[in-house]
C-alpha cells in the first residue's frame, strides 16, 4: 500500500490509479486504433470498450491481426468459486460473451476451485458447493455449449496438471514472491497455483497439437498470473496470449478497491431478490450528491464518485445518450440521488430477473458445458 | 554437509552414520520385538531384516498390531523415473515384494514422473521414456497385477491432484525449506511436489471411503517427504502411515553416499549385460583387500568396507551360513578380492538374467498394472 493502492489476484485495495497501473504492469492503453480494429470485425463497439471499462491490453493488435489473416483465437476467462457471484463477475462475463458472439470463437472457462480452496479458510466441500453455484451463473449468461468448454481444476487435473508442471518448472518462488507478495508462510499449493491458472491459455493448443492464439479478458487484478506465465509460454513453444483488462468493479460503499465476495463487504449477488437489491443500493451505494435536496438542486452531484452512476456507466446503461442525460441531470442537480438510485435499482432488477430465470434452467445443462477430454 | 553426511530425497552425500540418522530423523530402530512380530506373520524373516539392511521404522508396531486384529494394511512404495533402474532400486522392491507376498496385501506403486521432470535437467519426453522403461523393471519383479496398482503422477493426476491440494494447504514453504534445503530459486513445481508424493498413502482410503492402514517401505532418503506428510494426514482424518527404512545401497566406488542413476556414478543397471557387470565390478568395486596377494593372505581383507562383500550381504547372498563363510574367508585372507568379486559377478548375472527375461515379458503386461479409477 506504499503507493496508495495495491492490485494483485489476492489483494485489491485503495483508490486505484489506472494510468499508474498501466505503467507499473507494463500494459498498453486501449486506443482509437485498436478500437477501430475491433469495431471492424465486431460491427460495433461494446459500451465497456467505448467507456474505458475495458481499458488496457497486451498484444491485442497481434491477436486481431492474426484473426484478420484467418487465424482465429480462442477466449479464456474464469471464475474463482468461493462465494456467490456478484455484479463484478457478471460484468466481466457479459463482455466476454460479447466477444465470443462477435468473433464467433470458442471460450474456455476455468473454475479455479483448487485456488479458492488453497487461499481461503473454507473447506473443500464448501468450495465444491460454490463451484456448482457459480457454474449456474456462467451458464445463465446464455453461452453456447457447443463453443464453450468448462474446466474445473480439480476435475480436469488429469489433463491440466501435466501442462502445469511444464510451466511450473520455469517459475521460481522468487518470481512468485515478487509478483504476489507471498512469504515463506504461504502454503505450497498456493505457491504452485499460478501454473494451473496458466494452463487453459495453451490447453487447446496442446490438445489440438497446433499453436492457437488466445485472448484472455480479465479483471486487471488477475494480470500478475499472466505477466509471469507470458514469459514461460514461448519457452514451451506457444504464443503469448493476448489480454484485455477490465477495471475493478467498485464496491457499493465507494469507488476504492473492488467488489469482492470475500471481505464481508456488502455486495449485490446474482441471486439477490428485488427487495435485497433495493435495500442494498438505497442503504449502501455511495452517493455523489449533496447533503440536502436544496443544496443538491443548487450545487448538483458528482457522478464521478457516485457509485449508482458508475454502475450504470460500467454495466447497466448501454445507451450512451441516456447515460449522458443521467450524467448531466445529476451533475446539474436536476436528478436527485434517490431518483438516480431508483433508475439503477430498476435496471439491476430487470437484469437479475432474467438472469435468475436462466440460472434455474442452467441446472439441467451443466454436463453439456464440462469439457470432455 | 556440516555433520559429515547429508540425507534428503535430493541429496545423499558422505558416510552416513545410521545411528545418528535415526536420532536426527526421529526414527525407531528395528529391534528384536518387532522382528519377532514380523516373523510370527511372515513365517520367516527376510535377510534384509536379519542383517539390518532394513534398519529403522515409524509406527511399525502399530501397523502390525492392526494386522493382528484383522485390519490389513496396504503397501506403498515408488520409483522416480529419470534413468535406468539400478541395484539399489531393485533391492528395495525385492524386499517390498516379500512383504506383499508374506502379508498378502495390496501394493500401490507410484511413478513420480512429475518429480523427476521438475528436479532434473531432462525433457518431459525423456522422463516419459524412463517411466516406461522403469515400469518394465517393476513388473519384472513378478508382482501380482491383481494386488498391485501403478500410479503415474502425470497420468493419474485426475485422482491425485485433488488430494494433493488438501495436503498442500497444510504445508508451508518454511517447512519445505527446512526439510529439503530448498531456496527461493527452487521452481514452484518442486516446492509443491511433496504433496503429490504424500497422496498414495491415503488414496486407497479416499477411494474406498475407509481409513486403511498403510506401510511404506522406502530408502531412508525418502523419509523427509513423509516426516512432513505424517503431520498432515491426521488433520485430514487419516492414519499416519507406518514406514520401514532401508539403508542406502552403496555406490560401486565405496560405501559413502548411495547408488544413484543421476550423478554420473558408475552403476549397475537392470539391463547391463554379463560382460558389463563383470567389467564394472572388476574395475570399480571398492575393495577391502590388501595391496598385494601376499599381504592379503597375511593380513586378510576388511569385509566392512568391501563393496563386493556388502552387495552380497545386502542383496545377493540370502544364505546366512554361506555369507558368514565368505566373510570369514575374506577376513582371514583365504579369499582374495578377485575371487570375492567373481562370486558377486556370478550372483548378479544370475539375478539379472532372470530379471531381463521377465522384463521382456513385462512389455505386454503394463496395462494390467495401471490403476483404473
Amino acid at each position: 500500500m506504499k503507493k496508495g493502492f495495491n492490485v494483485t489476484p489476492y489483494e485489491v485495495e485503495g483508490n486505484i490509479d489506472y494510468g499508474k497501473l498501466i505503467r507499473e504492469f507494463g500494459l498498453e492503453k486501449i486506443n482509437e486504433n485498436v478500437l477501430k480494429k475491433i469495431e471492424r470485425h465486431a460491427g460495433e463497439l461494446h459500451f465497456m470498450l467505448r467507456r474505458g471499462v475495458v481499458f488496457a491490453h497486451r498484444d491485442l493488435n497481434w491477436v486481431l491481426n492474426e484473426y484478420e489473416k484467418g487465424n482465429k483465437f480462442f477466449l479464456y476467462t474464469g471464475c474463482g468459486p468461493s462465494g456467490p457471484i456478484h455484479l463484478g463477475n457478471l460484468q466481466m462475463w457479459v463482455f466476454t460473451k460479447w466477444l465470443q458472439d462477435k468473433f464467433n470463437v470458442d471460450l474456455w472457462f476455468q473454475f479455479t476451485d483448487d485456488e479458492k480452496f488453497l487461499f481461503k479458510n473454507k473447506s473443500y466441500e464448501e468450495i465444491q458447493k460454490w463451484t456448482y453455484e457459480n457454474i449456474l451463473d456462467v451458464i445463465a449468461l446464455g453461452l453456447d455449449s457447443k463453443k464453450t468448454h468448462f474446466l474445473i481444476d480439480t476435475k480436469h487435473a488429469g489433463i491440466m496438471y501435466p501442462e502445469a508442471v511444464k510451466i511450473a518448472k520455469k517459475i521460481t518462488f522468487s518470481t512468485i514472491k515478487a509478483s504476489f507478495g507471498f512469504t515463506d508462510s504461504n502454503n505450497i499449493g498456493s505457491i504452485f497455483y499460478t501454473s494451473m491458472q496458466a494452463v487453459p491459455a495453451i490447453l487447446p493448443s496442446v490438445l489440438k497439437k497446433k499453436n492457437i492464439p488466445c485472448l484472455i479478458p480479465l479483471g486487471v487484478d488477475q494480470d500478475p498470473h499472466f505477466r509471469i506465465a507470458r514469459d514461460v509460454y514461448p519457452k514451451l513453444g506457444f504464443h503469448k496470449p493476448a489480454i484485455m483488462h477490465k477495471i475493478m468493479f467498485p464496491p457499493l460503499k465507494g469507488i476504492g478497491g473492488a467488489m469482492s465476495s470475500s471481505k464481508n463487504a456488502v455486495i449485490i449477488t446474482s441471486t439477490d431478490s428485488p427487495r435485497e437489491v433495493e435495500h442494498k443500493i438505497k442503504k449502501y451505494a455511495f452517493s455523489g450528491g449533496q447533503k440536502t435536496t436544496l443544496e443538491h438542486r443548487k450545487k448538483g452531484g458528482n457522478p464521478d464518485v457516485d457509485v449508482s452512476y458508475q454502475y450504470l456507466k460500467m454495466f447497466f446503461e448501454p445507451d450512451d445518450k441516456k447515460l449522458q442525460q443521467i450524467h448531466d441531470d445529476y451533475k446539474s442537480g436536476r436528478l436527485l440521488t434517490g431518483e438516480l438510485k431508483e433508475i439503477l435499482i430498476e435496471k439491476i432488477n430487470a437484469f437479475l430477473k432474467e438472469h435468475q430465470r436462466k440460472r434455474e434452467l442452467a441446472k439441467n445443462k451443466i454436463d453439456d458445458f464440462l469439457f470432455k477430454p
